[in-house]
């Protein structure tokens, strides 16, 4: 049995040849169903596990087809009921329709493919790739003879992109006559699947005939052409381009600037598109302006991972790679993030033409904060070994070069580009040296460019398990960056409740509805003074996102980025991701704002509200998540109950910050200074 | 040598026979020395160190005594330059007087003491005090055969009575016709060896003849008679209860209700008296007002531990067994309080006449919080079940006394004496049964009876090592409370800087002075919303302290006590501990607030301020205490820099919680019920 799109008559010449030698050779019954069909036309979504499990029991004859239509509508009754009748109703008519769309298929006696099975990783991957990571791809792993692999343990980055998944029933496809190059829908993509490129007209030289290119409208790089560009086979189809699209089409309110098309018809061209768009020359990091739409014509160094479609996650992982991706260094909880993040065989983590990405690591899910903490440690020996090394070899290598690259700009993209020219120059006068400060000074050279140091995880890491640490490092007032990736939820096992786990939502351990709020980890860490800490949602302001990537990455201390993240777990489809986002800042469920404790220098109050609860649209909210629906749908009172709870709770939270907010520095400052002369 | 008061002449008199025998039996030449003299008049308090240091060297000719006292003074100026010139004078001082005063004593030919050494426990101790814990006393514990322990391993309680160390030189004296019996010195003695009683006349019959006793002035037992009676033997001689005392004699200001006076003359007969005072009634629990004198009225169940002199946590735990000690269960964190706790061989938690006092373990550094939880978890197993079993056996045990068991006043001293009553006739009616329920039933009855439970630990527990356990213990909403014993520093390993130790101090890991602040847990387990937080310093406000006691032990979910704790590691005389409590508290160092969830019940803000910043006398408040004054004589630029740096942040703090004890509740709810109904 095939789920497959094309019907029964039309099913057996799609197949490769190996397939169809197969299925001769072995004398199946061959079966067809198109169960993404079925699960659209019964609302199901993308879910077709009742489809195919009806499919298979009509088939099988282990039961008596009655009795098992039977069993397995009765378990649809105990599985769903208490996601309420709709969810029952919707499986029940899924069994239903789907024997009617199984049809067995007419078998011809001989083979008709001309097309073989397309090697698993594409002719143009390397040696290693196609040796050991095509083999593990397909599930062959232990076929490997242990001299297969790097002799030294080393397994190469950014060989996400060889896996090609083809997991999207439909892709996005651009229409330039309407975009209004705003790059939002590269900014929202979870797997980095859909980019946009600026660059000069001569680039175009080659172009494959269907590629689509426009003239760039902002001022920045004038004559510039501009394109966004689907990968196709990295897509996962979540639609949360098209979501966040603003660019309507006038006269058809229906077609917009991206509208998703099945992506089978387009995967070829759109193949040779992508592979021509991701020659084109990266745009000058110096010359772009970093807001949310510069920002993306900055090269992400995380793509296609393995985090499921419309992930919540991935933007900010995106982001992160984009901004400081070249210089990072990113130790990662394990959760989520660590799964999909080193994914044996492949990683999405990549590099750029200089081959500079991020190092990447994850230790257990205890102690990430420490072990990141570690790596700030390790950078700051390093760098300064290697600037006391710069000076005693002053005489050596020149007293210009050594005072630049000790007084270097170490923040600013030029500052960063100049600094790196610089250590090339370093290394080259080195390499004429032959004392061993020389040899030692050529392996620390590196740490002359500013490092970013980034600890990652998700909420199970940073308000439970891994606490007591991010809570001590916090405290150390080191410069590392530590970005909360909050699901509100143990998403990666399954589920369970953690402490960021909102008042109301229903969880493994929290299963008639979480009665106690959600543990307000910024508030704890803005405690300090002495920390940068955000409470973002890429979704609800995307602006107040970047800028608070930026001032973390800047500010000289600890700081702390709590971003939400949909996730599967919510019980929603997520390409509402951005709406619930949304919802959730402009109903006060989730706050956004920014503690800059530099800003006390200036006289102001170190937390700025970046978002102030305009509608009281909380039980719209929750409403809109299966995880507080389900509650409703179990006991109707408690929801009433915890809901009013949650109100009252946002209402005094909103409170308590307004407040906070305005506690006067000037004041204080002047306090403090009277009595200094006590 | 002997460090005796007596001098030369009459020393050798005052020896037992034993210490006599051994002398002229080894050929011993006998040295004196009055060290706490020397000690004295060179202004050292009680640090002898340098003084013997200096003798040992004048007598063991392991140096030639030149050469070995320009070196002793030589490590004199590089162990406590750094302390200051002042420091550095008086120990050199103290030797030049060390020699001047250390004497030869001439030997009789034979033994002229009649009097042996006093047994190290007294007569009346229990067998195994006599026959295990006294040779363990005397550091002869490898002597113990296996077979003289008991063979279940329990370990008797309240035996700390038994070590009778005789510390002080000096002990209070009561002078009846001044005390306006406030019982502030009972309630400051870290060691429970200065107690009040009131009692009814009869009472005195048999009275020694020295024993004092005064007619009771408060209204609440009229005609009753009013002892306060020092413990001489237990007595540290710390000087907190002199300190305290607010009744002076108008006719010599010098003379106070309670003096100092040498100990020596007054040990026998105040030990007489103690001994009849101890016999004495205690007071009817019902009856007494909880207020800070009346509680001085309920007997310690935690007395005569290992604490240093003048400790400033003992007082804390003291009042918690004299409010709740007779159905507390006290998990401990190591640190301090795990070693003076349970100090083998003695432990000084005891038992009341009724045979009830504290269940007291120790589990480990990094678990307590969880280890307390799992108490609180056991017991209402183990309550729930008593009442199920309660009304299952209703039939045979009366409806009457099975209603009143399950309906009882679970809080109030009177309801809590009636359950117990009802306990006991629930046990007599049980032996009567011969059912497996009823057997059962019996030995949970008491859990019937409700119990507290308190996990207890100080600053590196509570803050650094164990703070991810004590922040999910928080969360879970469970009615514990906490009792944080903040030191400010890692006080038991040597005074390492803990996240609790303030900006300024000087501390092991923090020589310099630290730079950040000190974290501030309150306000951290604030953020919840759902637990009782207070911050308190019972020489601050003392009636503060005991209602933080009282609502944390009321409140039915998690408590958090946060006890300001004056330690020998913040280096000055702690006779002047609670000075520097009140100036903590008054410069705004140490906020004193009760944060009460049940507050908004009532539509107030649960924050209340119980102290306002009076003086700017923060740089006065760190002069006093040389963790901070070190810094200055290290430093004075970074002194005056960290100074300020307290200063600013204490304003801001200040300006903070004024914010936060206005967020007014009432507004919040109205608004959280407007928005229910959209």
């Amino acid at each position: 049995m095939l789920n497959a799109p094309a019907p029964a008559d039309r099913v057996w010449d799609q197949l490769p040849r190996e397939a169809q030698t197969q299925i001769l050779d072995k004398r199946l019954r061959f079966y067809v169903i198109d169960a993404y069909r079925v699960a659209g036309d019964t609302e199901l979504g993308r879910r077709i596990n009742t489809i195919m499990q009806t499919c298979f029991f009509a088939l099988s004859g282990i039961l008596p087809i009655e009795r098992a239509l039977a069993e397995i509508k009765q378990t649809i009754q105990e599985t769903y009921g208490k996601w309420g009748a709709d969810t029952v109703q919707k499986n029940l008519a899924a069994v239903d329709q789907a024997l009617a769309h199984l049809h067995e298929v007419r078998l011809p006696d001989h083979v008709t493919a001309t097309r073989a099975f397309a090697p698993l990783v594409p002719a143009e991957a390397p040696d290693l790739v196609k040796t050991v990571t095509a083999l593990m791809l397909a599930g062959k792993g232990d076929w490997l003879p242990v001299s297969a692999f790097p002799v030294d343990g080393t397994w190469p980055v950014g060989t996400a992109k060889w896996d090609k998944r083809n997991l999207a029933q439909e892709i996005p496809v651009w229409d330039p006559a309407i975009c209004i190059q705003c790059n939002k829908c590269a900014m929202v993509c979870p797997h980095a699947a859909i980019r946009a490129k600026v660059y000069a007209p001569a680039a175009l030289t080659g172009a494959p005939s269907a590629f689509k290119a426009v003239d760039y409208k902002a001022h920045e790089f004038p004559g510039f052409r501009y394109t966004i560009q689907v990968a196709p086979e990295d897509c996962t189809g979540c639609n949360l381009c098209v979501m966040v699209c603003p660019a309507k089409d006038k006269s058809n309110p229906k077609h917009k600037a991206i509208d998703m098309q099945p992506q089978r018809p387009l995967r070829e061209v759109e193949r040779h598109n992508y592979a021509f768009f991701l020659q084109l020359p990266e745009a000058d990091r110096t010359a772009v302006k970093q807001d949310v739409k510069g920002i993306q014509f900055l090269e992400p160094l995380f793509e296609y991972s393995s985090a499921c479609p419309g992930c919540g996650e991935t933007p900010y992982i995106k982001l992160l790679t984009q901004l400081f991706g070249d210089r990072a260094l990113i130790a990662n909880a394990t959760g989520c993030s660590s799964i999909y993040g080193g994914n044996l065989p492949t990683t999405p983590y990549g590099v750029n033409r200089d081959g500079r990405g991020p190092a990447w690591s994850n230790s257990l899910f205890e102690d990430n904060a420490e072990f990141g903490f570690g790596f700030r440690l390790a950078l700051d020996q390093h760098s300064e070994q290697a600037r006391a090394l710069l000076s005693r070899l002053a005489p050596q290598l020149g007293t210009t070069l050594v005072d630049e690259l000790l007084q270097a700009d170490r923040h600013s993209e030029a500052g960063l580009a100049a600094q790196r020219q610089r250590v090339a120059v370093l290394k080259q006068t080195l390499s004429a040296l032959a004392s061993p400060e020389a040899r030692r000074l050529t392996t620390l050279a590196d740490y002359l460019v500013r490092k970013s140091v980034w600890i990652v995880g998700g909420d199970g890491w940073a308000y439970d398990i891994g606490y007591g640490g991010l809570d001590h490092v916090l405290a150390m007032g080191q410069d590392v960056n530590i970005l909360v990736l909050d699901t509100e939820v143990y998403s990666n096992t399954g589920g369970q409740q953690s402490k960021a786990t909102p008042l109301g939502a229903a969880a493994k351990f929290a299963t008639a509805g979480k009665a106690t709020p959600k543990k307000d980890l910024g508030l704890l860490a803005m405690t300090y003074g002495t920390a940068y800490v955000a409470r973002i949602a890429f979704g609800g302001k995307d602006t107040q996102t970047a800028r608070a990537f930026q001032e973390a990455e800047s500010f000289p201390g600890p700081s702390l980025l709590i971003a939400y993240s949909p996730c599967i777990a919510h019980g929603y489809d997520l390409k509402f991701g951005l709406d619930q986002q949304k919802l959730a800042v402009e109903s006060g469920y989730w706050p956004l704002y920014r503690f800059d404790p530099r800003r006390l220098d200036k006289g102001e109050s170190p937390l700025q509200l970046d978002s102030v609860p305009s509608r009281s649209d909380l039980i719209q909210f929750m409403r809109n998540e299966t995880r507080f629906r389900i509650v409703e749908h179990q006991d109707p009172e408690r929801f009433r109950e915890l809901v009013a709870a949650a109100q009252r709770h946002n209402a005094y939270r909103t409170a308590l910050y307004q407040q906070l907010a305005t506690v006067v520095p000037s004041t204080v400052a002047r306090r403090g200074e009277r009595s200094t002369s006590s």
